[in-house]
């Protein structure tokens, strides 16, 4: 006997990648930033004290908003903070899809859209991203979501669609077009000008890998204040707490930090993807923190395991389309290096 | 033109007490405790490095199901964390209730109950209280719900139902029966053990209250393992943060504080509650830090405004069978001298 709703108890849960405790593992697997967060946000947290963990938190986490206002140049009423990115999305299929109400996005991407959109028995219809990960316009559009959602950068492809098709896409589409710009910091544009513009256009953003704060969860999403008005009503009243809120302010506050080690993150993915090509794994271009790469010999989910017998994890997605091939998460210049030492081992 | 769900459109959200700025301002509204929280929590804090903000969390924060598994007699995967209580209730009602699956709870009561069965376009029965809030067991068990929730010890009104009733309802119920235990560390017994004996019993507690942790949004259920691991696939992969994972871990270590705030907030409870009796202010019996207050002379939304305006806090409900009431946190002695002192004038 189950007390479940029948979709849940059918439902598989989402599957994160593995977090192994052992710091001795080299970890390339779930697209961490490979430097620290900014000192500035150790500070942060240093400064908290027993009267801000004893009250509420402020439940629109301002002091966070205050600084992405200035820095984004939208009105504080225009931003939602959110415990993590996930729960950002977690409110947006909530708010806009459901039974009666199609949930759209390009496949292959991101797999939590589509576990959220079990969760809530939405309609949901995945429409394939175009050769080499090209926007499939029309068949977006075709797809009549009430909302839809585009990973740019992608994940796991590292690709970027170019703004002004995401503009042509986002004016095409009766409902919501949430843009989910996990990966932004490491790409050469963004989509922040569409939230500004469109009614319909949600840009979602994370502290967790351009910031380095995966282990603080802390997302948030830009847009036109009907939408962010509406969101906030689904929201959990205190859904940011004050560590993080003041943590995930001082990381933002920190731009010449945050610059610093972007810069170092892209060099190294270049770096790394010309090896990469070289050993005969073959990447797609990354305007991301990892590169999707093909593997033939030996086949990647036999390379996969292979790494992980040296104790380096990558992402293997055993799933049509990616099944031939590895995500690697760029590190630092020193793990890079350890990587291609095992890749010329193991593709010799 | 909204791109909004139907029910979400017409809601409203739900309104938290209010939380000022001004750290002058006496607030006995929302009840916090007035202590602060375990030292222990401060050095566990001050002992989070870069490297835990830079990685993902433990998807299920074992630390605190560690430490909790200890303290409560239940295993481990009996266990799951929230980012407060709130995201606990958010995962129940979304598994359990919806369209066709009611959602049922004597009321007055929290509020977040409703607002949240609304969020999923569930079915919300409302069952009134027995006389000074006894159970109204045939009633409940007559509504039919998939999930029922009993705030136990219940608020705004402070009382609590006895175990074996609880234990009784829960036997004669279909669905599940969600115990709401945020208030339970100042009652004098609690339903841990109908969480351990009951395949349809969740536990439901917060590390806001006894343990002074509002701040921090930490909250965890306890429960059948089959109840336990519907509701992982339901929940964010990630949470609950790195932070909040080893400060509540930390708080919950230290039992012995824990009992002394407990102690003497309940001293100060019954001190209140025997004042405001005299004051012509009587409270049912509170097995909590709040005490519920009828006001007759001068009516309760006027004295509400009056303690305001000498900048004291308190609740004030404008709802059928609550608006000749206040709730009133216990605060420290000096506090509450504050608040009687000046109830003293207004009620004079």
């Amino acid at each position: 006997m189950s007390f479940f709703r029948h979709h849940i108890r059918l439902m598989e849960g989402y599957v994160p990648g593995e977090q192994p405790e052992d710091p001795s593992i080299l970890k390339l697997n779930t697209n961490e930033n490979p430097y620290s967060p900014s000192p500035r946000v150790i500070e942060a947290i240093a400064r908290i004290g027993p009267e801000q963990l004893r009250r509420y938190p402020d439940p629109l986490g301002n002091q966070f908003r205050e600084a992405a206002s200035g820095l984004f140049g939208v009105a504080r009423d225009q931003i939602i903070c959110g415990n993590g990115m996930d729960d950002i999305l977690n409110l947006t299929v909530r708010a806009f899809s459901g039974p009666d109400a199609a949930l759209v996005y390009p496949a292959p991407t991101y797999t939590l859209y589509a576990v959220l959109g079990t969760i809530q028995a939405s309609i949901v219809r995945e429409v394939p991203w175009g050769s080499d990960y090209t926007l499939p316009t029309d068949a977006l559009v075709a797809a009549r979501g009430a909302v839809t959602y585009l990973a740019n950068s992608n994940s796991p492809s590292g690709t970027f669609v170019p703004v002004d098709q995401v503009a042509e896409l986002a004016d095409k589409l009766d409902g919501v077009l949430c843009v989910d710009e996990a990966y932004v910091d490491f790409a050469n544009a963004d989509c922040i000008n569409l939230a500004r513009s469109r009614p319909n256009v949600l840009v979602m953003r994370t502290m967790s890998k351009g910031y380095a704060l995966a282990g603080l969860r802390f997302g948030f999403a830009l847009g036109h204040r009907d939408l962010i008005n509406g969101l906030m009503k689904v929201k959990d009243s205190y859904n940011v707490d004050a560590v993080s809120i003041a943590a995930a302010a001082a990381a933002l506050s920190d731009q010449p930090y945050r610059e610093q080690t972007r810069q170092k993150v892209i060099t190294e993915r270049e770096r790394l993807a010309a090896v990469l090509a070289e050993l005969g794994l073959p990447c797609l271009p990354s305007q991301s923190n990892f590169l999707l790469a093909r593997a033939d010999a030996p086949p990647a989910a036999e390379l996969y395991e292979s790494l992980k017998a040296r104790r380096i994890l990558v992402r293997y997605f055993n799933s049509p389309g990616l099944d031939d091939r590895l995500r690697i998460t760029v590190g630092t210049p020193e793990q890079n290096d350890t990587l291609i030492s095992a890749l010329k081992d193991l593709t010799a």
